[in-house]
């Protein structure tokens, strides 16, 4: 016992002091933004039946899932995102709902990951769902309050990248590539893996332009093309809806006026493969990964029994903060309150001043004389606690 | 799949609308209530490695965790309550502070009981913990801190029973009863089990005075007898300096102006074993179980090297939800913000006029001209919308 208890399990961590009032300022900027939008909040179990993250639905794969049992012998899973739990509860409780439904949440997601990975295993995740919406509109709105909740905390220098599902799936439909051909082209594409989209469509017996469209998605330079161009290279009805889809997506975001923080990538596809239409991430520098991720679901809420569209979008929050660091951005925390320490004989004082101090809304801590001033400045400091009082017999002694 | 997946599991739920928005105000109160004690907010993992909840620690019986393994192959838990995980912090990372250290948390915490005992079995809990001041002044602002935060959530009928653990100790050790007979006899008197009790002591033959003390702490109405009483009922040290320091709380208590909240119950002890001096619970009408929980813990610190005292107490947030809806106390949910219906022609008009009221901090949101004004009269109120504007291609029609 003793020192070896002290650890918690690779990739989860404790979060105090500065850093953990940070994170909360953070936590509450993103939270009243989204808010304005009109989103309310909603709370879901922190574990599910491992069915809600099934392959059907899309999620993590499940080797990823935190898996256990309880007591009546049913397979439950830690929530490894948000969004089928959010589908689940729109499917449950606004099955005759007729207008848009708007849905915010915030909580810890786990994923069952490797340590040599490096990543963090749980996480804070805050994100929006707009369901029943299957307009340009809506895109629109997600993106806005994704850009607007990222500048409330500070964040200037970041890019919203959009693709579209199904710019990519009418190329593979054209092309007659089966479905799970699809799926692993899917996900070496979202890792622009260059080579192994190039093997597996020569091992499909895939070429010529379709094929060459399909390699260009994959790679991280070449991806970025215009609209234009996205749109001359494909002859096929779907993917051209993707790219008119985009097109007046880019021309509302110019009404919200947030089009300098948007690029266009048609290789942008997700792990997460409910996503079906628009789709987006969000980069900044000082985290590799993408802080911000988001996109269409159209087919995930009829898996839980009504057919509804949906968009949303979730920023993890501790990735966040992490670019925020680098990028000395982050919020300044407000020192405030009393440190009031008292003698034996000065207690009953010090506890009325306290009293009366804490009726008015102000932060007091109650301590006994036992240090130095200096260190009961530094304990001060410590505390985020801006003045001290020093209550002795003879009399007070303030400094701040 | 489909409505098959609607369902958590036993024991779980979503959370959300009025009541969430009730939840959320709720909490906010509490935390602001602990804050103005000058504690400060820190965050532990949602699950630690196993043997942070072992026995030797003392907290909920390894039966009832939530258990798994990570890649690593390690055992890992769900916490059932924050206790050990902030001794653990205190260890960690306020080593060799030497003033006291004031912690406050707030999350889910996870007991994998049987269905059948139809309890909740993730619930949210916030607390406190006070490290590093043995004094009885730390258990009075503890136990007038809970009164407090109990009265910032509109509860006024509320009572705090406070026990001291040294006091069952001291008869225990005087009656020569040994370590694993007096853990039984804890658990038995915490579920106030008098027959249980007598049946333990009659194998152990324990009888004659310590006996007689020992069934009336288990007896719940014979437990409530005053301070005076108990004194003169015991004549081993640990239990009379047990007595003593109750009486001098009580005075402190006096000094808050709190005493009206409190009463002593010596047969109150805890399923929590590391629990050692004193010990309190508080009790509402509205729900079976105790809505707060709280005590003493001066050695469980040492489980993780650092030898410190510590008291804390807990709320379960849900179960003083009940007892709040069950007396009528429910906080006010404040209906705010404006719903803007827009026609295609209107769109970019409804758009500016939202943006503007987002930027002056008010709460909108958007939607689709589709239903009828009653329609959205309806929706706004589900949504918790106070005003709402058609804007039609005509002119605006506005009502709330």
């Amino acid at each position: 016992m003793g020192k070896s208890l002290l650890h918690t399990p690779e990739g989860v961590r404790d979060i105090y002091g500065e850093e953990y009032e940070r994170k909360l300022i953070i936590e509450r900027r993103l939270h009243d933004t989204i808010r304005r939008y009109g989103y309310q909040d909603i709370q879901t179990p922190t574990f599910e039946f491992f069915d809600v993250y099934s392959k059907q639905i899309g999620t993590t794969p499940s080797a990823q899932l935190y898996k256990f049992f309880d007591k009546e012998g049913n397979t439950l899973s830690l929530r490894p995102d948000f969004t089928p739990s959010c589908a689940r509860c729109a499917a449950k409780y606004f099955m005759d709902e007729k207008g848009p439904i708007r849905l915010t949440y915030s909580g810890n997601t786990f994923t069952n990951t490797s340590s040599l990975q490096g990543k963090l295993k749980e996480v804070t995740q805050m994100g929006a769902e707009l369901m029943m919406e299957p307009s340009v509109l809506a895109d629109a709105e997600m993106i806005a309050m994704v850009i607007d909740a990222l500048q409330s905390c500070g964040l200037s220098d970041f890019q919203i990248t959009i693709g579209e599902v199904e710019y990519f799936k009418g190329i593979c439909h054209q092309a007659g590539i089966e479905d799970d051909v699809e799926l692993r082209l899917r996900d070496f594409i979202s890792a622009k893996n260059y080579f192994g989209v190039q093997e597996l469509l020569e091992q499909c017996g895939v070429d010529g332009n379709q094929a060459r469209i399909l390699l260009r998605l994959s790679d991280t330079v070449m991806g970025k093309s215009d609209l234009g161009e996205a749109k001359k290279a494909v002859s096929n009805r779907r993917s051209l809806q993707a790219i008119e889809r985009l097109e007046a997506l880019y021309a509302v975001l110019k009404e919200y006026g947030v089009e300098k923080y948007v690029t266009f990538d048609l290789g942008l596809l997700s792990k997460y493969h409910y996503y079906t239409g628009v789709i987006f991430k969000g980069y900044t520098y000082g985290v590799g990964d993408a802080i911000v991720t988001g996109g269409r679901y159209d087919t995930l809420l009829s898996c839980f029994g009504k057919s509804a569209p949906a968009i949303g979008f979730m920023v993890v929050v501790d990735d966040l903060m992490e670019a925020l660091a680098r990028q000395k951005l982050q919020p300044d925390i407000r020192c405030d309150g009393v440190l009031i320490a008292y003698e034996e004989k000065t207690y009953l004082r010090a506890l009325q001043k306290a009293q009366k101090l804490r009726q008015d809304g102000v932060r007091v801590a109650l301590v006994p004389l036992s240090q130095s001033p200096d260190d009961w400045k530094t304990y001060a400091r410590g505390q985020l606690i801006e003045r001290v009082i020093l209550m002795k017999k003879e009399g007070n002694e303030e400094f701040s």
